[in-house]
């Protein structure tokens, strides 16, 4: 089955303590979108301007991305410029330029209208809401968001939660959307504004699920090196959609929710190898196995 | 079998941005015995001063801590007095007050000195040092260390390591004491410093075990109420000592430690649910043994 993900297409320039690179691919449905490519079809929603190189259109192709929601307007495309702090934890945005993003609707061929899970990657909650608006018998439809719409779109984020089966969000915007310092209780109050699941992501120490009653705890792969964070969190939310949308059942479980954290998981912790979407570019199935089982045997456990 | 403890017993002054409290156990040597104490016999070895409320010495006794080396001596008890800010994560330290610690040479009663588990909580590696000088044939040797002493007596500390099977530090001290970001470098680098084994604790976010080409990932118990962190360390390292001790293998199985982990974590994450060693004194193993299986079902997932 496919996902329909609609988010920001992006040039970024990114500034590690070791290396800076310019006019990257990036975006949070560029990465969403290439990270579910490797587990279903892919409906991408998006607006590139006319200075968006073709290389980039090519390599969403070659992942067997649908192109059929990319919008190419006159003009420049979306850039985003960031710098990480020394523990790459830490980054400080440097400049945004909306360009062609400041205008964007998001407006859905009739050929995606029916796409089963729905990933709205992290763009502001109108769009979010308006993308559903659209939707027909979506099955599962997966959010993800940011500090800033907590900010300043938060009556419009909390419309789009009622919508919602799973929120997407990081453990600092947790606690600022619930006025929560435990994650649990955190956790527990966004449900009970719509969303039946929660993931908390709480970056280089991996992430939290909440269900009915019950949380799934999802360490970080521990790696040796990270050369750049920016779309781990997109990637996250993209292998996490594409995993479930790969099992196509009438209802989403549980045990399918921890794998697909798991999952994203993985994938995030390829893609920070390297800037941009360069890791993902040479990434296979095998791979993501191999490192999946790795993540497994390192986290289990037996009874005491 | 037993674990023999030896660390700080201190009297501390604890703020919160909820709670002030006054003149409670604490010291690494309280916690780490305690922590142990609900898995096997504890040899302590600490000194206390003439102000120390008889009280806290009965409650060692209740827990079947022997007391041969614990050094009651004229004057005041060390001291600490330290303030948590808003998120509990970050802790400023008020004030330190060494006291009869100032002058303190752990001296082994002739009973302790073949005590097969040792964990050498935190304080000065060159008191460590001088326990394990006194030991005869430990079986396992833990230490535990802070920042502190990698700053003021490193040359020590090293010494100490090469005499070590286990050095448990936090995420920050194993970046300071190896230069490296990495945790996953900073556990190989430490490791070539002498333990066979490394635990990198993460505070909030759980544990890492790095063993021979291996490590283990133990996420943190989500807790809704946390109260006061202090001691959690300490609490965790006697967990996990209390656990292997328990064991009395020939041989300290990587099964073994990943479980000793999970114990330790299960024993901080009671401890922090009140100020000193509150939580610890109503605990039961029912409750020891019921967080551990919600920790394992909350860790688990299927392969791919």
């Amino acid at each position: 089955m496919s996902v329909l993900v609609v988010g920001s297409i992006a040039l970024d320039t990114v500034k590690t303590p070791v290396e800076e690179h310019a006019d990257l691919l990036g975006g949070s449905a560029s990465y969403a979108a290439v990270g579910a490519s490797f587990s279903c079809p892919v409906n991408m929603v998006g607006v590139v301007g006319d200075d968006f190189p073709e290389a980039h259109i090519d390599y969403f192709r070659q992942r067997e991305i649908d192109l059929a929601g990319l919008q190419r307007v006159p003009g420049k495309t979306f850039r985003w410029s960031g710098e990480y702090m020394w523990d790459l934890n830490t980054r400080e945005t440097r400049s945004v330029e909306l360009n062609v993003f400041e205008h964007f609707t998001p407006t859905l061929p009739e050929s995606y209208r029916a796409t089963p899970y729905v990933l709205l990657a992290n763009i502001g909650p109108n769009l979010q809401n308006h993308v559903l608006d659209q939707m027909e018998r979506a099955r599962f439809v997966i959010a993800d968001t940011m500090d800033l719409w907590i900010n300043i779109a938060r009556d419009e984020l909390l419309r789009l939660l009622g919508r919602v089966d799973l929120l997407i969000l990081n453990d600092s915007e947790a606690r600022q959307l619930t006025s929560e310092t435990s994650l649990v209780r955190a956790g527990a109050r966004i449900r009970a504004m719509g969303p039946r699941y929660v993931v908390i992501k709480k970056g280089e120490h991996g992430a939290l699920l909440f269900g009915d009653d019950r949380f799934f705890s999802c360490g970080a792969y521990p790696l040796e090196d990270i050369h750049d964070p920016t779309g781990a969190g997109d990637t996250f939310a993209g292998g996490l959609a594409g995993y479930l949308a790969a099992q196509d059942t009438a209802e989403v479980s549980w045990e399918q929710l921890r794998r697909a954290v798991v999952q994203g998981s993985v994938l995030a912790s390829f893609n920070v190898e390297a800037f941009s979407l360069e890791r993902l570019r040479t990434l296979t199935t095998a791979d993501i196995h191999e490192r999946y089982e790795m993540f497994r045997l390192m986290s289990q456990f037996e009874v005491l």
